[in-house]
């Protein structure tokens, strides 16, 4: 914070809190805020409802629970008085934002993940372990789908994401963070909202799904097809592993996030269909699904040991069909550790 | 907006969004906002991989995806420029709200619930048929769990929780919102989280829960006993169920929401308990689990017909147990309609 110039940080809902006091706030109404001045105690402001959920750590921070009559804008800004700078939780909600600021006139306000995105970006090894586990579990259900245990066809994508849901629950996770399953012409749509479409034969099956377990997220994609693809769908696909298989490959010390970008993109570019991947190859990934580094063009920052991302190009045909193949890779001392390790092979599942 | 004095609205992650166009922003990095100026065509700024979602109105709003290497709030801040005073949504993030500020110097900028609010508290025969099909749903989910069908002795409150919520989507909610079951010294903190802790007999078990049916939100409190309770615990299940009934009979037009509050918070203090009633009686629910009306003390807003909201008082003491009973109520053109309707006695399940 003193690096930073920031005088006080102001934590509410989002990973950071967790991340910092081992306590979540609920994403309600009623506010719940951290409020850590630096070089001073920091107290953490929360409904008087939820303060038996508090795990107190009064080594961390002090607690002050509100009541139903106060207004915890007032206590919170009382607390941060005479702040010049002012670092707030990504998430705060705008709601909140806008009281603090017309409470404490005249303070700067910067977003809190400038001082706590790269901090968290970079994994110890505790945290490998979690996301290792978490990735584990997904490549479990993963390994489900490509083996044929959960039917596709003639089922609506809606039933086989909830299919994939419970599974997930039922190898490990404690939460189902999304559970994305496009069909036909649906896998063209990168965040495609599961729906009534039937699953028919001979199509491709965009299955994107993740958790969280022990508090780390899992996020792994695979495509499926129910028969025999053509030529062009089979081609299509080879491309985009050899992409995947580029992006992995480049995740090394040293090499700037957009290179490994780049170093995914130029394999569909060559291969004639750039057009067709319109996102950007990942996203970190930690107590968040989607948190630093992101894997994007115009990202320098270099990747250091212990970042962990999502490798996770596609190619969308709109109207047609689309692939996505994804893994997690945690940056090693020298390599690129795949935490996904089920196979990533053109697969048919006629069931 | 006129009548506010706004010459913007910007909706992003939260209710107000889809109710107004039927598309629901995904909560991620990647900014989706709307950008509705006062007296001309709105614009959902949306990003590029996720516009195959968006159904197209063209009557509502165009659609301007961006891709991943355009900066959303430049997009956003340009279609708003000249903007003198902007309402934005309630839960937009605070590093969008920021950017946004720094990006359109000089504007005022307000909470779009102060528009949005007492309109969607408001709720049509329509809203109303969607809450009473979500209310009768979690209702039989309740029924479950008073008529002995949902296991409680010897199984951990995340089991019950996940128990619950399965439960929730196979009577036909689409969403899981939340399951909180608090048995023993744990039903005393209200926002309890499910835990590892095994329910054991001779314990109260408050199960609260909800999900999201067709758009609209269930919530429904039943506290249950494993093993018939003590004279003193039947003693303060009485108090609390006179203090339920007398909140839900206030719910008239014209009366203040904080009148019911206190209709039902005076039956507690007179019976000697009101230091463990720790919170407001009620929250507004429609599109989301909590929206206005609030039934707390201060908000001396009238009541109309077409208010829907939870009456849901408890009794807590700490460290020995709690209670709670929760309904959603309507208001009707001259009576309350209570929504939930199954049994609030006092019910020992021991199985």
């Amino acid at each position: 914070m003193a690096e930073a110039d920031v005088d006080v940080l102001l934590l509410s809902v989002g990973a950071d809190l967790p991340w910092l006091t081992g306590y979540e706030a609920m994403p309600l109404e009623r506010l719940t805020m951290l409020v850590a001045p630096v070089g001073s105690r920091a107290t953490l402001v929360v409904p008087r409802l939820e303060a038996p959920r508090v795990v107190e750590r009064p080594e961390v921070f002090d607690l002050r629970p509100w009541g139903e009559a106060e207004d915890p804008v007032a206590i919170v800004a009382s607390l941060a008085r005479g702040a010049r700078r002012v670092a707030v939780a990504d998430r705060t909600w705008a709601v909140f934002l806008l009281a603090l600021q017309s409470q404490l006139p005249g303070a700067q306000w910067v977003r809190a993940s400038a001082l706590t995105g790269p901090l968290r970006a970079v994994k110890d090894a505790a945290e490998i372990a979690a996301l290792r586990a978490a990735s584990a579990a997904a490549d479990r259900v993963a390994a489900q789908l490509l083996g044929g245990e959960i039917p596709l066809l003639g089922r609506s994508e809606r039933d086989v994401s909830q299919d994939i849901g419970r599974r997930l629950l039922a190898e490990g996770h404690q939460k189902i963070n999304f559970a994305i399953v496009g069909s036909g012409p649906n896998s063209a749509s990168p965040h495609h909202e599961p729906g009534s479409r039937t699953i028919r034969p001979g199509e491709a099956v965009v299955c994107d799904f993740g958790g969280t377990m022990d508090g780390y997220c899992s996020d792994v994609t695979r495509t499926v097809w129910t028969g025999t693809p053509g030529a062009h769908e089979r081609k299509v696909y080879r491309l985009l592993q050899s992409a995947q298989e580029a992006g992995v490959a480049a995740a090394r010390p040293g090499v700037a996030c957009e290179q490994v970008d780049a170093a995914a993109r130029s394999v569909i570019d060559a291969g004639g269909y750039g057009e067709g991947f319109v996102h950007r190859t990942g996203h970190g990934i930690g107590l968040e699904e989607h948190e630093e580094p992101y894997i994007v063009a115009g990202n320098a920052s270099p990747l250091v040991p212990g970042h962990a991302f999502s490798v996770e190009p596609g190619i969308y045909l709109p109207g047609r069909f689309g692939v996505r193949i994804e893994d997690i890779v945690v940056v090693g001392e020298d390599e690129p550790v795949p935490l996904n390790r089920v196979s990533r092979e053109l697969t048919v599942v006629e069931v």
